[in-house]
Formats: C-alpha cells, sequence, structure tokens
C-alpha cells in the first residue's frame, strides 16, 4: 500500500504550451486523491535552492489556457553534480515531499532518473516539448500547439509568396528531430520538406525544385527542419543562390513563436490526460516511468527509455510530401 | 487488376473544415497515379444534375488551408429514389467515372453503399464530420478544428465570465454525440460538462453547481451538448434559473461558427492521408469501404460500418470532467 | 499646484477587453509621476466596501495581452443611493486615496459625476466599452477587438454559408449603438446590415434580400445589431421565414464571446495613451473629465457629456453597405 | 462633365493584407457607378505585356477576408523606362482603360505620377502597405494587420520568455519607417524598442537593459525596427553579447509573417472606404491623387505628396514606451 501524503512538481528544460495544463491537472488530480502538492519552481534548480510554493485548487484557476509555465522552467548545472542532486533530495525531503512529478523533455528524465537511482526518490515524468521526439508516448504536450503555430505562420507567408509568386524557405523548429517540419510541411502544402531523418543530397534539392519551378506553380514553399543536414533555412539559401537567381527567394526563420501560445485544445487534453496519469502511476507505487498516450491509451514506460530510444518518422507520413506536392 | 481510369470526387451533407484537403489530397494522389479526376458539384445531387468539373493538379493549388468546400455540398432528396440513384449513376458512366471517392457522414456512406449495391459502383468513403461519430475512425476530418473553435470562443467567455464571476451555460454542436462536448469541457475547464452519452438528472446538475458555487470559484462554466437530455443551454437556463437567481447566469450558442474556419494542422494532414488512402483503396479493387485512421495506421471499414455502428466515449475522459473541474 | 499622492484605479460595468492595459497604464504612469496607486475591485462596490488592493510595477505585469479586468468589474446598486456613495467616499478618503480613475461606460461616468459632485472627489473617466458610444472619443477601449472577433466568427460562417448556399443572419452586440454592427457588416461583406440607427421596414428588407438571391450570389449574410428594430436574429428569422421558404436560413447569435479575448494592437496602444492621458489630467487638476482620442489627438471632456451626448454613425460608412453589397 | 466608362484596377510593389478588400471596393464602386472595369496583373509590369481580366461582380466575391492579391503583384523594371511606360499606356487605351486605379506604396505612386504626366492618363493611388510610411492619410492598408501580426508573434515570445526569464530582441519591419515598430512596442509592453527616427546610442541601450534587468522583471522584451541605426536584432545581438553574458538572450526576427494573413476589421474598412473613395476622385475628374483617410474623414492629396514627404512619429507616443516600461 502506498502511503504518499505530499507531491512536488515542477517544469524543466525549454518550456512548451500545455505545461500549465499538466500542472493543474497533477495538482487537482493529488488534490483530489487526498494528496497534497507543492510546486517547485524553476525546474531542479528550485529543488537545490528550496524555491517552493504550495499549490491549491484555486492556485491553478484559469491558466488552463496559458502558454509558458507558471512554475517557471530552466536548466540547472548544478543538478548535473551529484552534490547538487543530494541537495535537491534533501531540500524535498525537509519539505515533506515524497515524490516528483517532472514535466519535460529528455533531460529533464535523464535528471529524474538518476535522482530516482541516487535517492530513491519516486519520479514520474510526463513529456512535454515541441519537438514530440520522446518514445513511449505518441505525443508530446506541446506538439500540437507548436505545430499549429508553425503552420499558421506560413499559411501568412503563403499569401505573400503568392501574391509575387517566390519561393521560401522557411525554417521551423527541431534540432534532431524531423516531426514538426514533416507535418507542417505537409499541413501546409510545402513542395519541398527537409528532415534530419532523411538524407537529401543539394544536387536532388535542385533538381526537385527546378521541376517544380518549370511547372509553373505559383508560389514555391520549402519548409527546412533547423537540424535538416542542409544547414538550417539560411545555409540552404546560401547553397541555392546562384543556381536560383532567377527566383526571388526568400528565407524565413520560425524561431521562438512555436514555444509560447495558448496550446491546442489537443494540448490541452493530453495534458489533463497525462496529469491524472501521473497521480495515478504514483499511487500505483511506480518509482521511475514516464506516462504516455499510446494508441489512445495511457501507457507506462520506464523514465530510462523516453530519453534513450529513438522515435521514428512515419514512412506513410513521408510518402505524402511527394505524393500530395 | 485493377483498369479504374477516373474517378470522380464530392463532398456531401454537413460541411467540415478540411474538406478541402481531402479532395485536394484525392485529386493529387489519383493524378499522381496516373488517373484522372472529376469534381462532382453539390454531392450526389449534382451527380444527377451532371454537375461536372475537371481536377487538375492546380485546380487543388492554395486551397488546403481553406474551410468549406469548393465543390460545395448539399442533401439530396432525389438521390433517396431508386430512380435518382439510377440517374446519377447514368451520369457518372456517360461521364466516364468509374469509381466514386464521397467526402462526408453518416448520410453520405448510407447513400454510397446503396449505390454500390444497386449499380455496381464502387464508393470509397472519407470521414468528415465535425461530430466524430463515425466508428472505423479514431478521428473525423473538421473535429479538430471544431473542437479549436468551440475552445477559442469558450476562452474569451471565460475571460468576461471571470470579471464578473458569472455563470455560463455553453451550447456546443452535436446532435447524438458527445465527444466535441466532453473534450471542449476537459480542454476549458468547465466546471460540468453535459452529454448525450450519459443521464445526468437535473437534480444532480443542481446539487453539482451548488457545490461549486459555495467553494467561491471565480466563474463557472457549463458545457452542453446539443444534443444532452437537458435539452441544450437554453432550456438548461429555464430550469435553472428559478433555484440559482442568485447567479448572475448567462446563455452562449455557439452554433455555426463550429463548421467553418481554417482547419488546423491535425485536419489537414488526416485528410491528406485519407485522401491517398482512398485513391490506393480504389485502386486496390476495393468497392464499398471507408477509410480511416486507427491507432495512428491506416484501416478499412466496410462502408456500412461506418454509420451502422455507434462510437463510444471513452471512460477515461469522462473520468477527467469529474477529477479536475 | 496640484498636491495629490495617492489615486485609486477601478473597471466598472459592462467588462471590454483592454481594460487590463488599461489599469496597467494608469498604474505605471502614476508610479512614473511619483503617485501611490491603489486598485480598487468590483467597481464602485468595491469602494462601498473598501475591497482595496496596492499596485505595484509589477503587479500590472505581463497582463496588457489579457481580455477580462484583474480588478473584477460589477454592477452596483448600492453606489445609486447617496448612503452608498457616503460610504465610498469615505472608505476612499480613510485610505489616503485623493482621486479616482474610472474605467468604463456611461454607468460609470454617470456614478462618477455624481460622486464628483455630491463630495467633491476628482474622478476621470477612462472609455472602455464594446460599443463605442460615448461621445468625446473616436474610439472606445474593447471596441476594435469586439469588431475583430465579431468578424473572425463570420468569416467561419462564411465558409459553411457559402458551401451550402445558405442565408444567414447573424447578430452582434449593440443594444443602442450600431456601430460594431455596421463595421462588422462592411469587413465581412453583409450583403445587408440592420442598425438601430437607421429605419428600415421589413418589407424593404424582404424586398432587398430577394433582389440579392435573384441575383444568384453563393451566400447571403445578414448582419443585425441586437438593438435593431426588427427586434434581433431570431426575431427577423420569425418575420422572414415564411416569404423566403425556398431558402435554408440558419441564425446565429454571436453573444458574449464579443467581450472577451486578447485586446488587439488598437485597443492595447489607446488603453496605454488613454491611461497616461488620465494621470496627467489629474495631475492638470482635471476633476470631472473623459478623457479620449478625437482625431488622433488626446482630447478631454466634461464627464457629463460622455453619457449624455449620443454619437453618430457616419453616412459615408452607411452608403458603403449599399455601395459594396 | 465626366465621361470615363471603363477604369483599370493593379496592385504593385509588395504586397498588404488588405489589397484585395481594395480590388472588391473598387470594382464594386465602379461597377455600381456603371463603369467597367479591367484588372491588370502584376502591377505595371502587366500593363506592359497587356494582361487583363475582367472584373464583374462576382470575381470580388468572397475574397475580402484574404491576404495576398488576386491581382498579383511585381516590380516592374521596364516601367522605369519611358519606352515601358509608353507601352502600358497603348496597350490600357487599347483595351479601353480610361484611367488607373493603382494600389500600392511609394514606388506605386511614383509610377502613377509619371504615366499620368507624360501620356495624360489619370492616375488615383490607393495607398497600401505595412510600413503606414505614406503622408496622406493617417494609416495605410494592410499596417494594422501587420501591427496585430507582429503583436500575436510576441505575444507568444512573451510566454517563453517569461518561463524562462530570457532577454529576447525581436525585429520587425520597418526600413525607414518605425510605426510598426513603435506601436508593437508599446501593444506588446516591451521595455525598449529602437526605431530609425530616433537616434539612441548603444551606449544608452546598454545603460536601459542593465537598470531594468537589475530591476528584476521577469522577461526582458525589446522591439526593434529593420531599419533601426542599431542595424537590426542580429547586429543589436553582436553588440550586447560581451556585456550581458550573463542573461539569456536570444534573437527573433519575424519576418514576411508580417506581409501575410487575414486583414483584419480595420483594414477591411480602410480599404472598402479608400475604393469607393478612388473611384469618386475618379468620375470627380482628379487625374493624379491620392485617397487617404484623415481624422476620419476622405481626403486627397497630390499623388506625388504621398511619397515625396515623410510622416513624422507621434512624439506622445514615443514618450509611452518609457512611461510604461
Amino acid at each position: 500500500m502506498n502511503t504518499i501524503k505530499k507531491i512536488g512538481v515542477l517544469t524543466s528544460g525549454g518550456d512548451s504550451p500545455g505545461m500549465n495544463a499538466a500542472i493543474r491537472s497533477v495538482t487537482r488530480a493529488a488534490l483530489y486523491k487526498g494528496l497534497e502538492v507543492t510546486g517547485i519552481r524553476y525546474g531542479y534548480q528550485g529543488a537545490i535552492e528550496a524555491d517552493f510554493v504550495e499549490m491549491k485548487k484555486l492556485t491553478v484557476s484559469n491558466m488552463i489556457q496559458r502558454g509558458g509555465t507558471i512554475l517557471k522552467s530552466a536548466r540547472s548545472a548544478e543538478f548535473r553534480t551529484p552534490e547538487g542532486r543530494k541537495k535537491a533530495a534533501e531540500n524535498l525531503r525537509s519539505q515533506g515531499i515524497e515524490a516528483l512529478v517532472a514535466i519535460g523533455g529528455d533531460g529533464t528524465f535523464q535528471g529524474g532518473t538518476i535522482l530516482q537511482q541516487e535517492h530513491g526518490f519516486p519520479v514520474i515524468g510526463i513529456p512535454g516539448t515541441i519537438d514530440n521526439d520522446l518514445s513511449g508516448t505518441d505525443e508530446t504536450i506541446g506538439y500540437d500547439t507548436a505545430l499549429n503555430t508553425a503552420l499558421d505562420a506560413i499559411d501568412k507567408i503563403r499569401d505573400t509568396a503568392d501574391a509575387h509568386e517566390r519561393m521560401f524557405l522557411v525554417e521551423v523548429m527541431g534540432r534532431d528531430a524531423g516531426f514538426l517540419a514533416l507535418e507542417t510541411g505537409i499541413a501546409c502544402g510545402a513542395e519541398l520538406t527537409l528532415l534530419p531523418e532523411t538524407l537529401v543530397h543539394i544536387k536532388e534539392v535542385k533538381e526537385t525544385l527546378r521541376n517544380i519551378l518549370t511547372n509553373k506553380k505559383r508560389s514555391t514553399l520549402v519548409v527546412v527542419a533547423e537540424g535538416d543536414e542542409s544547414g538550417g533555412a539560411m545555409e540552404l539559401y546560401s547553397n541555392l543562390k546562384e543556381d536560383f537567381s532567377d527566383i526571388d527567394t526568400r528565407v524565413c526563420v520560425l524561431g521562438h513563436i512555436q514555444r509560447g501560445g495558448n496550446p491546442t485544445a489537443r494540448d490541452r487534453v493530453l495534458a489533463s490526460r497525462l496529469g491524472v496519469a501521473a497521480v495515478n502511476a504514483l499511487l500505483d507505487g511506480h518509482v521511475s516511468v514516464m506516462v504516455g498516450v499510446v494508441n489512445n491509451n495511457i501507457k507506462l514506460t520506464p523514465l530510462k527509455s523516453g530519453w534513450s530510444k529513438k522515435k521514428s518518422i512515419q514512412t506513410e507520413l513521408l510518402d505524402l510530401t511527394k505524393i500530395l506536392k
């Protein structure tokens, strides 16, 4: 029988829209189950510095719709040292916190895994990152919002591209993973989409673009993931400009707008589900798992595998970019 | 071996955001496979009246992002008669159209099923409806957009509800199905959500609301599905106003804004996948199936089952409305 | 020379987007000028109940973009009595508050006018209402946001109206003033716009609609102000349905979504200007004025005239609805 | 008495949201007055190449809400030569076009001025540019939309800036004019706003930022106009990074999203007013004027002064950036 009485909740690493919805869900689910909840500000750094705040039902009112995170986020160098983690564990325990729900990406889960191993402190991970690159869940919190933000921006760019019959190279976030670029590319009707997961030689890029331009489409959109081997939109532009000097070409790096904004319905529902699932996992005695949604059902995965395994791109979606362009 | 050379595509019944993305996908996938494509305007009625338009690659340019349907939609009384269907089949054949892709909801698939049975005309259904009430697919085209539209409206209502500490009864679409109401309710943080799928006696509604109001939350949102047994937001208001005369209560019926608007990323990707899948299904020799996405993979279901079986609400989501309120 | 040291700020009456931006501007401008600022919650009622909150620079951080009002709003019956106002004045004075900035509409200004007359308490009004019906300013805070919210909703309705070639009767807010309906009608390309300020006999409405429908436009949008003599969209529908039984007609009452949402750039800039202007007016010794922007310059008007004079609709805009339909 | 029977309409130079609304208004107003209307595609280049399209009432249906321009835009080198302009004038006349309405910015008006001078061809200018830098009108078509697009992007950036307590340098468009940067800066609550119109030495920038950061605000936003003497956001970053190595600083160049998107209500109403005014000006016998709205009334200015005079920034708004930061 589990006898946890108080849990801590934190957000860590790069923020993503829907983190507030997850904080709310963890808080309300825990209170519903009779637990107390403490918010830890600034991620693991806040545990080290004992920056705590009590979470009540109304603390999380009227924030399900807000981007960012009311608990703030940070990357903590100190927590990467054994001394830092020891201090964190001591502070948490002296506050009466017996388990942790950590919302974030692979760095967050790595930290949580080690904290659990070294100090026996139960840690449940909730996947929150716009990159959608965590295995163990079909989607991560923030991904759907980032996708729609990128799409909305590109819809606007298409307007002006179309008015001038220009070519645009648009860079979306994704250092190691191309999910965001791939789905953005399909959804905006991009003529070409370049991802880290697929190798496309610059010669092939040029041939494809020349073919499209010859077919007299009114405008051309190329979506490039930040981490594509082309080097991103700016470098791609440098490599194209000589051969495509006949085409009015522009570059747009969407950047940090993709991390903010009110979360979409999907991200809020996902965050709500995962928050409840995280509390349930703790009460069920789990000590080092990530909660996810796989095939529309809650699934628990060892916390370790969330960051150690790579999720793959669906071939079906890759094919779409070629068939529909 | 399949020898189809020309296919027809139509949208029918209530329109939903993403139908244009589906038309585009069917068209481009068919052209990619070497088929010709004819658009049929105004649904089945257009087949009866031979209202045809040739679909080329550029016909579907720059419309993936638009709401509504460029092929128009209509409900056809004539198509419900054997004579109407005969005329439709003859017109399609005399135009050289050998198979049909029909985008719509259960009425559309019912029509397609009978057309196939009576005239041996292959019909592939693509699920497009904001109600998400078709079995054989986890989501229907337009559902995600309608959800976000409803949510965006309720976020605005929350602002004013909160400023005045009012109670709002908000009605969302859904005559027979509560999917939209349920996920909207979770995502907006509604204090109470009422669906056709669950029976909640008015006495219970009143107790729940009185409890919430006693706990001094700053505002109260009730989301009601159009088809809930309470009779919708207006009738609910009539039944509450006497007992809640101490609370400033307002009604908002969101209505047809939920059917329009630019489709979300999710709806565009879904429509793109299903359009390609529909063309593949035809080429594989299927004559009466609906294409869907189940557990993130393309799945074919007999066209008949899309409208004859009822999809059920997930218990896990129902529980969320109680835990997180 | 003015020796005010502390001012109060409140929002009252119907809320409107941009009120938070105005609160922020009043607060920061006052602090900039060396004054102290007290927030009064729930409008005049909060003065009666001494519901005060100290306003610091960071109290108003990160809220310029939020709808609603952090100071809450309410209508106060008690403040309409001499006793209520006496109590309010005493509470304000005992708190050290020497002057008031009241953000709201005509009811707010009426209250402020009487408070000033009875108790010599300086009151500066800032016009915040979505109706734009206050003379002494070209625009009121919240009007531009409400306009864009209504427009965004109608753009969605146009999608579905167009897909089905339907007629929609859309009701926008405006009990006594048609500004919102008029500009919404122009901006959405409505076929007919009905306002309280113009008398259009139902016979004329019918003739106009019949003409439009005969000209085979793809869809028909009628924008009706809540306070139009037709009785609003629902009653108009009742009066049209017999003669237009050949047309698929739907009604949409936009309702309270028009009061919420993040304020537009224009509303935030207007609120920022008027907040600073209000503090300046107090320091210049004014005791009963409304600040407004007329011809793009700050203008002071006696507080009384904001609510006692009616602003008129521009004939040029009325003509547009006929020329461009 | 004016005897014009047919007019031409074109969009030229950088596109801006609302150009379609202006095309619609010119077309419908001209038809209403009994004139015929020809659309000229790709700006002046289309006149040289006789790329004409007949404009009917329904040609401009359902596009008031779309960004971009259905008539396309281009910059024409050939039109800058006397031969080019001669060819254009001949083509227009041989098509029966007797006068031109040119929608665009200063380049467009310069071209129109010379065409009128050399060939006696009446040209009425409609100001369409996101820069708002044309004298003779308080606002240009597209400015309000660009402002709201920039603001919406920065609101998202504020979410993530706030979560991480970072500093962001955000660049908005405006090579020579700082209107967009100034109003964006006020509306997003920027801590510092840098414009081409004001000289701020880098030393002063550093002092201001250091002051802000010392006051422990949660995040810092600097809005920089593209054409500011700091060299834009990237160069500013280079100049700050050494002194502010203690602050996590990010750069975001908003870029071309500011040119697209559905026009706001304000831009659609402005475009509707100016389109009608342009047709009226032609019928009143004007041959070289720009139509504008000044102090909320239609005003005609010599076409020449639209591009030869510089519009100034309002001191009142500049002061706001300091008082409210």
